[in-house]
């Protein structure tokens, strides 16, 4: 008998999957994975009969599997300034508190160990993927290659200096060697991330759009996060920052506009005509008082909207479950409508969604025969997931990353029982020590 | 040496205290407990030279300890219910769902395991002491005593029938019962629960100001949650709820007024004047799509205001620091300041604050010698808790419940190094999965 059935690597059963290619809840099914690859999803008695696993994990009493989750917006080295300047205003959080540390403090060596934290904080928490905007990539994309994590290096565009590169060009130049060096890499996609609107001029914008175009990339931008943001470039140029962006031809299918907290109709129309993607990062958007994104009627405009965390120095924490729970309760409670962006959503905005937005959605998203093995399984015993009524409810307002057990990206298993399997766990505790006292000592605590 | 030196239980060594008798930290002290009391908190010298304690508990490498938190409105026995009716508006939620299943299987039997397993997950999460505003509440005194966590028992009133009492009379009546029944016990007090203004008439409010006042007992009530309440009763009456209350002689130090989402500015006068307490529920109030209440202002008003969960079947985690975290953002986010509500503060409403609320302020709290020793310890040494640049802000935009692995309750250690004590956990989630499998048969899933 064995000899007629496929060898693959793993088989995993659960007792149940969300699957995320359609709606609801798979129960009695086992996920195949070969090499990085899902083979297949379907019912246990079916997997006996055409399957060999040479290992087989057994989650059937009480998990949840599900793909990993997709972080569609952070500054991963920001870890090591988690918490460190809170409950003040983003003008001030931005020019009085991050600015100054990372003119004095963003090093290669700054990034590798943040980048490391927040990786092992997300892979611990389900998150398999992310979007990372920040200096210094290549020492970040060293960081995710050891982790074991999957990556888009957003490479940052400014018009001034930082982090070593004078200009836009450097920036740019920058960003295209770690692409470079890194392209071979199956867990590493790229983007080009020029800061937002008012850090990047019309020249700048146009050789990022001319290059994306060239390369086929995608264009993560900080858009319209502030009230004053789009009526300060309304009143300077009647046009809001994003009727700029369309003018300068950087809307399409390409462009990832991350916050969206105030558009317009106007704004709305044009990402929804161009198949522009919205990054709504909720926690962030409430911590620096930027307001609530009404993504729910952005949803049924038919643009496609992913969730992220932002930075941990402005959430604080890289918990994609927590965006997910927010995310469904302030569409509720902003718009007096209890029925909007339901579980099944919001899990779908945590990853296709995600995923789609950096042009991945073909190879990562789904848990779909064919696509990557980026999977994770969530223990629903506990007390506080108990009872269960329905997976997919549950997984969006009862659980929490705390919940996640088992993480899989490119079909390595990178999170077992709860222990990142290639990180040293007490060595990147003293690192971030070390640089909680470098930073501390140019605070004002 | 030891001759002179006071015995005394536990003595507890933490790297952070969190007082909340005063702002801010506390590093190198000792907390000693004896008893059911807090006997002091000193700096670690000086509790070497004075105190010699039987048990001495050692999170000096990592931990931070502060009063437990308080839960100022849950309906427990809920947890029952969690995640059976999601995404669905409060009409809807309680007319179609919650209020046909009450009437279907609420017992003492549903009661007592609903309790119980609410009470587990509230101690575990670092939550010491709740309002229970719920049915056959001798059921959940027993549960409360049995899992060693102090509660509130508030004997909601109806002026109809529900869970074997007929009218207000009745219920009132049965409140009364439980509370003579278990008066003598450390850990429970009591409140009188007129449900909401419009399912409570005017005749059975004056009856229950005249027995609060009597018995010296706390008044908890649902207030003016939506907006439809507020302005049909403008609309029928032209008085707000809150009006009617103050004409019917409710108001005072004694009220507790449960989500008060929408009130006017003379509301807010009322509350102001008569010192009424606020109870938020962030994460109910946005589920249920009833918006987001102003508490900043009220704050700013000097109304004492508490957080709270609600029921597991609206929120649906009974996790007091995903409220305070909530609590922190929302005012940020809906005002548009984002020093509104800094971690202190809401430190603060999740402690002292919940307490005063139902007059247990000078019993429990804060780290106040003398004070009953309901304490709890979270460990900041996860990767997600790293860097710690203030312990106050790392307790509500980083770490969680999950975080929590010490609680005392009255001076018993009833979670030791993340397990419950006097729980039997596997027990326990069997008769939540004999519950999931009644109720569901009762509904369309």
């Amino acid at each position: 008998m064995s000899d007629e059935r496929l060898r693959v690597d793993t088989r995993i059963d659960a007792r149940w999957f969300v699957p995320i290619e359609r709606d609801g809840v798979l129960a009695e099914h086992s996920l195949l994975i070969d090499s990085e690859r899902i083979v297949a999803l379907l019912p246990r008695a079916e997997a006996d009969e055409r399957y060999a696993a040479r290992e087989h994990i057994d989650l059937a009493q009480h998990h949840v599997v599900m793909p990993g989750l997709v972080n569609a917006h952070t500054h991963a080295a920001m870890a090591l300034m988690r918490g460190i300047a809170d409950d003040v205003g983003l003008d001030a959080w931005l020019r009085d508190h991050i600015w100054p540390l990372e003119v004095a403090h963003v090093s290669a060596e700054f990034v590798h160990d943040g980048t490391s934290l927040a990786a092992a904080e997300m892979l611990c928490g389900g998150t398999t993927c992310c979007s990372d905007m920040y200096f210094h990539a290549d020492a970040a994309a060293r960081a995710y290659l050891a982790a074991g994590m999957r990556a888009i290096l957003a490479a940052p565009v400014l018009d001034f200096a930082m982090a070593g590169a004078t200009n836009a060009d450097a920036h740019l130049q920058r960003g295209l060697e770690v692409r470079d060096r890194f392209r071979g890499s199956p867990l590493l996609a790229f983007a080009l991330a020029p800061h937002a609107p008012y850090t990047v001029g019309d020249e700048s914008w146009r050789k990022v759009v001319t290059l994306a175009h060239e390369l086929d990339l995608p264009i993560e931008t900080h858009l319209q996060e502030t009230r004053a943001e789009r009526d300060d470039a309304l009143a300077a140029s009647g046009m809001t920052p994003l009727a700029r962006l369309d003018r300068l031809g950087a809307t399409g299918p390409a462009l990832v506009a991350v916050h969206a907290v105030h558009l317009g109709d106007g704004d709305l129309d044009i990402l929804a005509r161009h198949g522009c993607h919205v990054v709504h990062c909720p926690t962030s958007n409430l911590k620096l008082a930027a307001g609530i994104a009404p993504v729910a009627s952005y949803v049924a405009r038919g643009v496609n909207v992913a969730l992220g965390t932002d930075g941990a120095a402005s959430n604080n924490r890289l918990d994609m479950f927590a965006e997910m729970r927010l995310a469904a309760l302030l569409a509720k409670g902003s718009s007096g409508d209890a029925t909007q962006l339901p579980a099944q959503t919001v899990l779908r905005m945590a990853t296709q969604n995600g995923a789609d937005a950096y042009g991945l959605g073909a190879r990562i998203g789904s848990l779909t025969a064919g696509k990557l093995a980026d999977v994770i399984a969530v223990d629903l015993s506990e007390l506080a997931t108990q009872p269960c009524y329905d997976p997919v409810s549950q997984l969006v307002y009862a659980a929490g990353r705390e919940h996640v057990t088992d993480v899989w990206v490119n079909g390595e298993r990178v999170v077992a029982s709860r222990s990142p399997t290639r990180i040293d766990v007490p060595a990147l505790a003293l690192r971030a020590q070390r640089w909680h006292q470098r930073l501390s000592a140019g605070t004002i605590q």
